[in-house]
């Protein structure tokens, strides 16, 4: 059966955005730190259609997690732009610009119904109104027999690992504090539904965590 | 010089200790879980006075850890037994029993004045109301050459923490979530004092990161 695959980056107390999130800030103050070993690699900036980057430990970790996916869901707050009922003459259509790097089709968590956003380069964003359970079901329909990434942010996530709906979680543990944000784990409660850590892969800058079912 | 090097263990949540510490359960609820990987261990187990245990991964990691300390300090709450004033009558003499695993002297952050307390295989607790650093002064005087142990508990750390006052710092990060208690790194703020991530051990059931100046 297609999986619910989770790949986050989180600091060392527990976040995984910095305070303060805006449109002109999104990861909120601080939060780029917890993605500079991912932009350093060639295979993340591919993905963003970026030439350059390296090659190491983390590669073949990315690798494994862009791997066989064909859908994404994600939360409102990770499709950004505004929180509240969407702009009717100039909405919020994601940080991504007119091709994102998803390729495939997203499906956004919202309270307020939309139309579906069709951009370049096969991502389709498709807003869901009726909670988690009905945005995995239409993300595992559209995989067509792949696995669907949650894509975050930190509610989204909280709320899908909180109901035991998440098969594989990549930590990637960055060796830094932000103080204050967005925990990851907030609300979660002390549960992990059965998911074990299975693999360790420690490069100098972050250690990547996989959690599975045995 | 001496340094100040702290060890302990924490969950996937970022908690040290489970909600509802007391006498009867001094990790809280859910707390003795960060422990188990230690216990399973000869050398925790014969620092203890206990026979049995394991060899593994995490051996010499422990080792290191345990390997040339002449002093402690701890908080108040890691002493244990009640807050505010001691006891005239029946004072708390720590959780530890006549014979402490320590075996050198042990300073007590507190507020409460106390007469030093000498117990037996050579610990001795001495209580130190005027602060984080007085502590740490003392305590690297005993320590006579050797390095000064970090204790905790969190609230301890945090301040030590906060102060860059931390020359080494051993995370022994267990894959489960307690999901609420004592937070590690509450307060501490978005700096780590020059503490980067020197080395990462991986065995199955806990991760091992080392952070100390370059």
């Amino acid at each position: 059966m297609s999986k619910l695959r989770f790949r986050i980056s989180i600091s060392l107390d527990g976040f995984v955005a910095g305070p303060s999130q805006s449109v002109e800030n999104p990861l909120g103050i601080g939060g780029t730190r917890l993605h500079e070993w991912a932009f350093a690699l060639a295979v993340t900036r591919a993905q963003h259609g970026l030439e350059g980057g390296e090659v190491n430990e983390s590669t073949p970790v990315v690798e494994e997690s862009l791997a066989n996916i064909g859908a994404t869901v994600m939360g409102r707050n990770m499709f950004g732009g505004h929180p509240g009922p969407w702009d009717a003459k100039e909405p919020w259509n994601g940080w991504w610009g007119v091709d994102p790097p998803f390729h495939h089709p997203v499906f956004v968590l919202t309270h307020y119904a939309r139309e579906p956003l069709a951009l370049e380069g096969g991502t389709t964003f498709t807003f869901v109104t009726d909670g988690i359970e009905a945005a995995l079901e239409q993300a595992r329909r559209a995989a067509d027999g792949k696995d669907v990434s949650l894509a975050g942010g930190a509610r989204a996530a909280q709320q899908y690992l909180a109901a035991g709906l998440v098969d594989e979680m990549e930590i990637n543990l960055v060796p830094t504090l932000l103080g204050s944000g967005e925990r990851l784990f907030d609300g979660v409660g002390d549960d992990l539904h059965g998911l074990d850590l299975v693999r360790t892969v420690a490069p100098p800058n972050v250690t990547h965590l996989k959690f599975a079912r045995r």
